[in-house]
C-alpha cells in the first residue's frame, strides 16, 4: 500500500461552469505507479466542487441552471455585507455541492461509466486559477 | 493494510427511487477480512448517486419530491437536444448530489446510526441494471 | 501506511446551523502520527452532513436559507405520518447533502484554502449532541 499526494492547476470560467479534467486523472494515476484503490479529487477554496457528469453542451448549460434555482447569482446574501463580495451565491453551492469526490480505480484506470466524466464545478463569479490536490491510495 | 475492489449489481426502478444496500455493504466488507477501515461506494454512471437516509416509506416519498424542485423531470433540458433523450433531469440530480459516499467500518461493519441505511438513488426515467464499485481499503 | 479511528463529540443547535470543526480536525491529525494521506469525516445518524464553508456570520445565515428552499421545515412530509415526527425536511437535507466529506492532508496538517473551513450541519429539529467518526488514513 502507498499514498501519493499530487497537485492539479486548472483555469475555471465561473459561474459554476464545468471543467472536463478526467483526461489529468488519468495521466494522474498512470503515472503514480498504483495499480488499484482511490483517488481523492479535492478543491481547496470554499466556491468549488467536483463531481461527475455525461460532460456535452447540453448539461453545460442545465447544470448551472439548476443551481441557479438553489441559490441565484445576486445581491440576496448576507455574505455580501461580511466582506462587500459579490459572490454569496458561489459560497452556497460549493457548501451544498461539497469539496470533492473519491473514485475508485483499477489497472491504473479510473472506473467510469461509458459517458462519465470528471469535472471539476467552479462557482466563483470570476475565472480563476484553481489549484486542485489528489490524493491517490491503493496497492 | 489492504485493498479489496468488489462489484455490486443490483436492479433499480428510477425517477430516483431509493435502493437499500446496507445488507449487501455488511456482507461485503464481512467477506473482506479486512476489519477497520473506509468503504468507498461508487456508481460508475451518470445518472445515479450513492447516500444514507433513514429508509422508510415516508422518506421514500419526500426524498424524490424534494429533487423534483431542484430538477423537475420534463422537456427543459438542453441535454434532450443534444441525444433526443429525456432524462436531463436525471443528470442534473446525479451531478449535484454526486457518483458515491466513503463510509467508516469497524469490526468489519459499517459505523452508521441506528436508522440510517446506505441506499443507491437511481435518477434515471427507467428501471435498469446498476453495476455499483465497493472499494474497501484498511487493515 | 496505517489507519486511526477516532470518535469526536460536538454539541450542535439544529436547523442546518453550521458548527465549525477545522480546529478539532487539525488535533485529530496532529495525534494521529500520521503524515500524508486522507481524513475521512462522517456522521453516524440520518439528520447531518459535513462540509466545508468560509466560515463567517453572512454565510451562517445565507447556507441554511438556501436548504430552506430545497427542503421548508414545516408539515408537508410523509416522513411524519410514520413516526409522528416533524423532522422530515431534516432528513431530506442530511440524504441530499450527504453523511460525510473526505480531505487531503500533508504534514499532519489539512490541505484547505485561507477561507476554507470545516463545518458539521445538523439539520435536525433540536440540539444534539453528536458522534462523528473521523478515520485517518496514509503514510
Amino acid at each position: 500500500m502507498a499514498v501519493r499526494t499530487l497537485e492539479l492547476n486548472v483555469p475555471t470560467a465561473g459561474k459554476s461552469e464545468m471543467l472536463d479534467i478526467t483526461g489529468d486523472i488519468e495521466n494522474a494515476l498512470k503515472e503514480s505507479g498504483i495499480n488499484e484503490g482511490i483517488i481523492n479529487i479535492f478543491v481547496p477554496g470554499s466556491t468549488a466542487s467536483v463531481s461527475t457528469v455525461e460532460f456535452e453542451p447540453g448539461l453545460e448549460e442545465d447544470v448551472p441552471r439548476a443551481l441557479d434555482k438553489i441559490a441565484p447569482f445576486g445581491p440576496n446574501y448576507a455574505h455580501h455585507a461580511t466582506w462587500h463580495d459579490d459572490n454569496g451565491a458561489s459560497h452556497v453551492r460549493a457548501t451544498i455541492m461539497g469539496p470533492g469526490i473519491t473514485v475508485p480505480f483499477a489497472e491504473k484506470k479510473p472506473i467510469l461509466g461509458d459517458w462519465q466524466q470528471i469535472v471539476v464545478i467552479d462557482h466563483d463569479t470570476r475565472p480563476r486559477e484553481r489549484k486542485l490536490v489528489l490524493t491517490i491510495i491503493g496497492d
